[in-house]
């Protein structure tokens, strides 16, 4: 007999040799159902494993991540077996799950494939699943694996394994398909309802671009039906609020060959938008005591070497900058923190002028390799809404606080109200790894907690994930289609005051260390708008969007009519522009529907005889005739709804 | 008989022989009286020197630039030989004038000189000049001069004679005083009737740090002890009003060694200062029709190569950046011009679209040895005002003259209302130094000639000046010490339009290029600050100043009505704080002087009582006591009486 652990810590007895399945089958049969994969003593198992000893188990659904990966992993076996059947000759390589679907390497040899060839592919990949042949896994020594493949002439499989041990060398078979296989498989492939190839892409064999080149084919699985179509939908919703797409369409950035790869020209539209953004914050920021600098975009090596920034990045990112005699290096600067602990330094601080919160939207610039680069959410060089707090230890916890209502504040203004945070600490088990004196530690794990708890946030603590100077807060906001966002930090720090030897004058007339904040609550103004666009779709909050209203003119003997319209709502405060041009009402609508401006405001005879006009709201509500003063209010209002108080 | 062209134009005819001198007699013995140097036929003459051919002769009193020159270099000629009177065995090198004055480098051998020794060698100078002696010019075999020197031991001048051709060698004789000398003399040394020496500082044989260290005595003298005394005042002034001293002072900026020498942080005062200039040229530029944009602070040097700077700065600037694989290669972007062309290159433009006016506070670097840099005037970064105008030749003129309005409004309303201005144009006898039609080069100086006649500038046209890509106009600037500072710049380029391949659609469906304008009405923000901090002493204008009051409480019991006044000024938008320290008021005031905070408003019981202030202003009015209100209205109308309109 042996006892099974379960995650909630009950503890069952069964007899030797019990399977994952027979464990959630004793549970309810519901559960056993819905069981697809399964862990046993920090190892993935089949739900078949027969489990000889005490251990911990957990059981995987559809709703687990483990559970989706077992899933999108199987479904790789059947493409596999498909594309093996529709091209023989091809040699297979890896084929893992990934994010959303998995994936599958192929070497095609003499065949072509793309995508008018994926309805034969999924076709024949369905009719298999629909065979609910279990997926069987089978240890094989290291020569009868290396055999199997030779004779398929298939070096890549062969490279793979002359790099395992024997004796953990195992292949699965489902139906007539065999594969090299760690494991990890639902029951059957009847589990496999629905499942749809995406895209094919080349790819070297192990990522090298010395080796062959192989195809990728990439693939996502449902267990039902539906699922899948709603997938589909939000593929194809996510590509029309590609920010790179949107980005474009309303005219925001742009990228140059010439200036460089992932580095970001912001357009008119976009650098007028973003100076909405930053003054909003500057605004919020100068209410909650902080006070603007302005840093070099360069500084010494030397500088970064005493900040510890060059022992960790230097050699992997943009290279120093020499100076015609070479007698000075220089490095672009990654972060703003050691300008700021410059300017902390510029003169002594007694304990009453604390806490000193210096912000600035710094530019900083960090190397990605172009193949990493996407748009302004993977770039070269983006701009921190950055601040440094520095404060003694006893204000940590309530400036802690105030970064929150202040990250809340901002966040919520731009139309996130669901976060989660994530805040990480120590793992205490390897003191090792940290440095500061442990009950700094302490109360500032506490304080963070403390804050979280207050605020009210949806936070876990993950333990491990703290940074070597400090435990910190990370924010999630989750976007229109449901997909997680990383956004800003704050992160408390003992290790900068340090080596920039930062002091301030206590009350007992000594020097002492203050602590420092690093904290930016949109991460950086690049990944930022991304994030908006894509959540908006490139509807943009009323107060931040490029133009409010669009004037549009039935005909041009309403021209005069228009400007006067324009004047009058400029002079609230209102960005509007007249579309003038000899066209259509409808054409000019169909494009300002296009450009995403909030308002189109028409004007003819009508309007001109009342002095009204007629407003029509993107999307088509049709809010009527009214004056221009109810419109400004209409706006006044709507912008009020958004902006949180603060 | 020869015949002498004036300045004028006239010629008068002369026996051979005649003398400058002579000239200035024929023409008035006012004249002659005041003449101190003279340049004949290019080559700067003694007055005494005897004119042997035809030729054009100029005469220059004090009042003249190269007036100025004879004196001060004669001067060095009395303090030399003061110096060797005093310090028998010292060798002397050179002693050029300089823009205020003269130096003297001299090897002091064992002796050793401070400024503690100035008020005995001052009044052995002044003996001299009261001896009236003649400068008295004489050639010199080569010879004769290394024979002479020799003996004296002295290497310096042995080796500047060595490099001098024989029978082009003179020495200047005056009493017992000989030196090597190309000449450029006033009459006598009776002419000097103030002198003073200024400064001790080392300097290298040659400027090169390899050779020899001597000793630098600097020196002024004037016609007039008045003129001596007005000198020296000013250059106290100047002194207390040096920006580095200010900005100290007023904590508005920093610099560190370890960010690096020529890096300006801007501290939080500096910082906020530097908001408001922008957010004032930001509002006028959107008036004006400017969209701002962001661009990079790198891009890759080919994007430079394109733009023809890194053949012209490469080598002498900061040295390109390489990513880990040294497979690209970036630099520091030294101008913004390059990324708004590649901005205006992102979607094609209709004629009817032009002008685009493009703007954008850039930082730029560019390197400059470690000796040149100084405070915020000669840095290694700098943010430029930058914006450039791309339009249709035709709309070139209209452009020019919107740029001219804009700097005036900028400039007046910072308090500067004397301007010159230069525009340089081509020199019509070298038209391979320019590039573009020639026509359009016609038009373009036109242009600039008519706008700064049509907006009545004092300006005067420089021909040879322009830029190869274009002519230009510069302002100049007159600070409140009458110093001349060079500011922002108007630029015309048909270069980078050709090398960018810049195009739109014209009128005629045909593609043609734009001109472009480049501009910057600041110049630099780093710059502009420091001229202005020299301009105004750190008193800036009302609506720019760090604080524009202070409240002094009379007694701790007044605090709270403090902060009542501080609310309520800070509702009408004045910058304002309270000190609250437990000082006297006397002192209180005091320190307010020092930080230069134009208003002090005392509360006390009367105020408290009344619901008033008593405010004092910088430098000591009283204006007694007054309403919050009558308060605010007096800030409001100082603002409004020094913004210009636009």
């Amino acid at each position: 007999m042996i006892n099974i652990t379960l995650p909630d810590g009950s503890v069952k007895t069964f007899n030797e040799g019990v399977t994952p399945m027979d464990v959630a089958l004793d549970i309810s049969e519901g559960l056993a159902r819905n069981v697809i994969s399964a862990k046993f003593n920090d190892q993935i198992v089949e739900t078949v494993t027969p489990l000889e000893q005490d251990g911990s188990l957990t059981l995987y659904t559809w709703r687990d991540e483990l559970g989706k990966k077992a899933f999108w992993h199987s479904s790789s076996h059947v493409v596999a077996q498909a594309l093996e059947e529709l091209y023989p000759g091809i040699k297979l390589t890896i084929g893992p799950a990934i994010e959303n679907g998995f994936y599958y390497d192929v070497d095609f040899g003499e065949h072509n494939i793309s995508e008018k060839d994926f309805p034969e592919i999924e076709k024949r990949a369905i009719e298999i699943t629909r065979g609910k042949h279990p997926y069987k896994m089978r240890e094989v020594t290291k020569k009868d694996a290396l055999d199997y493949y030779k004779k398929q002439g298939n070096e890549y499989k062969v490279e793979l394994i002359s790099n395992l041990e024997d004796g953990t060398i195992t292949f699965c078979d489902h139906d007539s398909f065999t594969d090299l296989c760690r494991g990890g498989h639902i029951p059957n492939t009847g589990y496999i309802k629905a499942l749809k190839l995406l895209s094919v892409a080349g790819a070297y064999w192990r990522g090298d671009e010395q080796n062959p080149q192989l195809t990728r084919v990439y693939g996502i699985s449902f267990p039902k039906q539906k699922e899948l179509t709603e997938y589909l939908e939000l593929l194809e919703e996510a590509k029309k609020r590609d920010h790179r797409k949107l980005g474009k369409e309303l005219e925001l950035f742009t990228f140059s060959q010439k200036v460089g790869q992932g580095l970001p020209l912001w357009l008119p539209k976009g650098a007028a938008l973003r100076e909405r953004l930053e003054q909003f914050l500057k605004k919020a920021q100068k209410k909650a005591g902080y006070e603007m600098v302005i840093s070099p975009h360069i500084g010494q090596k030397d500088l970064y070497v005493t900040s510890g920034h060059y022992a960790k990045y230097g050699e992997d990112s943009f290279q120093p900058i020499h100076t015609p005699k070479e007698d000075e290096e220089f490095l672009l600067k990654p972060m703003n923190c050691p300008h700021h602990c410059e300017i902390y330094n510029a003169k002594p601080f007694s304990y009453r002028e604390l806490p000193k919160r210096y912000a600035e939207f710094g530019t900083v610039y960090r190397y990605e390799q172009s193949g990493e680069l996407h748009g302004l959410t993977r770039v070269r060089g983006f701009t921190q809404d950055d601040a440094h707090i520095f404060c003694t230890q006893e204000q940590l916890d309530q400036e802690f606080k105030n970064v929150i209502d202040l990250s809340l504040y901002v966040l919520g203004s731009l139309g996130f109200d669901h976060f989660t945070a994530q805040v990480s600490v120590r793992d205490l088990d390897k003191p090792e790894k940290y440095i500061g004196a442990v009950e700094n530690w302490e109360k500032a794990e506490q304080a963070i907690i403390n804050a979280a708890e207050e605020k009210g946030l949806d936070f876990k603590v993950v333990a491990g994930e703290a940074a070597f100077y400090g435990p910190k807060l990370d924010f999630m906001v989750k976007d229109a289609l449901g997909r997680n966002w990383q956004l800003g930090t704050i992160q408390v720090d003992y290790n900068l005051p340090e080596r920039f030897d930062l002091t301030y004058k206590g009350s007992d007339n000594e020097l002492h260390r203050p602590v420092m904040i690093h904290r930016a609550p949109f991460g950086s103004m690049e990944r930022f708008v991304a994030l908006l666009l894509e959540h908006t779709g490139g509807n943009f909050p009323l107060w931040l969007t490029p133009e409010q209203a669009i004037i549009l003119p039935v005909s041009e003997k309403h021209e005069k009519y228009a400007e006067k319209v324009l004047k009058s709502i400029e002079n609230n405060e209102i960005r509007a522009l007249i579309d003038a041009r000899n066209e259509t009402v409808g054409k000019k609508i169909r494009e300002a529907e296009m450009n995403k401006i909030p308002f189109m405001l028409i004007v003819g005879e009508n309007e001109e005889a009342e002095g009204t006009i007629s407003v029509r709201r993107h999307g088509g509500e049709d809010i009527g005739n009214i004056s221009l003063d109810d419109f400004a209010d209409l706006v006044e209002t709507e912008i009020n709804s958004t902006l949180k108080t603060f």
